[in-house]
């Protein structure tokens, strides 16, 4: 049995967030991919609500610290760099640039995923149906990559958000920002820098090796 | 001059996430109250998007450290507890047990708040004109607080989310708890345990400090 289980989705980009910080660490792995509503295998089946009471991936077990669970991508990411990555290649060690990396590692949790993801909804899952919602929160997409093409353009920025380098703010927004074609949002005519640091990160093999194996991979 | 400098808002409950946490640690602190939008005073402003390129409150600074500038009020509270919190009062020492803050800390920063936001938003702020996305938001918020409440009273919970005592993961939420009468939810009749859960909190003399001499303090 692999030590680490990750619960994860095809379609989920947090799934594959934390996906992505397995591998770029090297860790070793298994993922059980849940899927949506109530069956047998979905997140809000009674056996998955044991697991994450909110009924969403991703979750991670850890099985050689007594299986403790975790869920919430963050606080997964946050447990893997404090644990595993003692050479500091994706967390920094100083308090102050651990400052600098938790601002844009909070910054896409609680504000660009959760702006995306409605976006999308309204946009693509529900078909427009609601305009109002569809343009409120696609607006609100443009207006963060717009913060983030900034950021990544600063003079000292070397195509990352902070340090100079990839750290988990970075790979927190990978997924995110593979989906917003679906958006209808053309990265690379709109979006440069963002474009430029995306595929930066798909040139990773940490980043490659995690959709090894598995279904579905966004264009 | 004080040591840290707040930059916050009236209305916001982030804002008063930090101050919260800031005097639970007895912290001495400046508050700069900022206003919406981009007048001088506004958070769009070209002089506060210096501090936060995404014009949002909080932000806080620290000038014990060369002015480093912290934004999103997850940052900053874990930068709080990390330099000042030396006695874990609010953050377990063990990596476990931070595991566990975590997921509940992220939580609330990348589900509940952002959710109860956008509820805000359909329901209060533009009065209900569309009522698509009042039903789908605060009805996501009472699923939430679902959760909570089981969280709340499972058999050791001792009235907190984790660890059986009061962490920066129950206090992340307290002032969006505090925000649910806005959306007509009345918790102490709807959710007691929740309830219960922030009258707790706000008997502290830490939370009483936060709003001290302050102008707006919600029902």
């Amino acid at each position: 049995m692999a030590p680490l289980t990750l619960y994860s989705n095809p379609v989920g980009p947090n799934g594959w967030k934390v996906a992505q910080v397995l591998c770029m660490l090297g860790l070793e792995f298994e993922t059980v991919m849940k899927d949506f509503g109530d069956a047998e295998n979905g997140v809000k089946h009674p056996d998955f609500l044991k697991i994450n009471p909110n009924g969403r991936i991703p979750a991670l077990v850890d099985h050689t610290a007594d299986d403790l669970v975790i869920w919430e991508s963050g606080a997964i990411i946050m447990y893997l760099v404090k644990k595993f990555d003692k050479e500091h290649k994706l967390y920094p060690e100083g308090l102050k640039e651990q400052a600098l990396v938790d601002t844009w590692f909070f910054y896409q949790m609680a504000s660009f995923g959760p702006y995306t993801g409605q976006a999308v909804w309204f946009k693509v899952l529900i078909e427009n149906k609601e305009p109002y919602g569809t343009e409120r929160y696609v607006g609100e997409v443009h207006r963060h990559l717009k913060v983030l093409e900034q950021q990544l353009t600063l003079p000292d920025s070397q195509g990352w958000l902070v340090l100079g380098k990839c750290t988990i703010a970075d790979l927190s927004f990978l997924q995110w920002v593979r989906f917003l074609y679906r958006l209808g949002i053309d990265t690379e005519k709109e979006y440069p820098a963002v474009h430029k640091w995306k595929e930066a990160m798909l040139a990773f093999d940490g980043v490659k090796a995690s959709t090894v194996g598995e279904v579905w991979v966004p264009a």
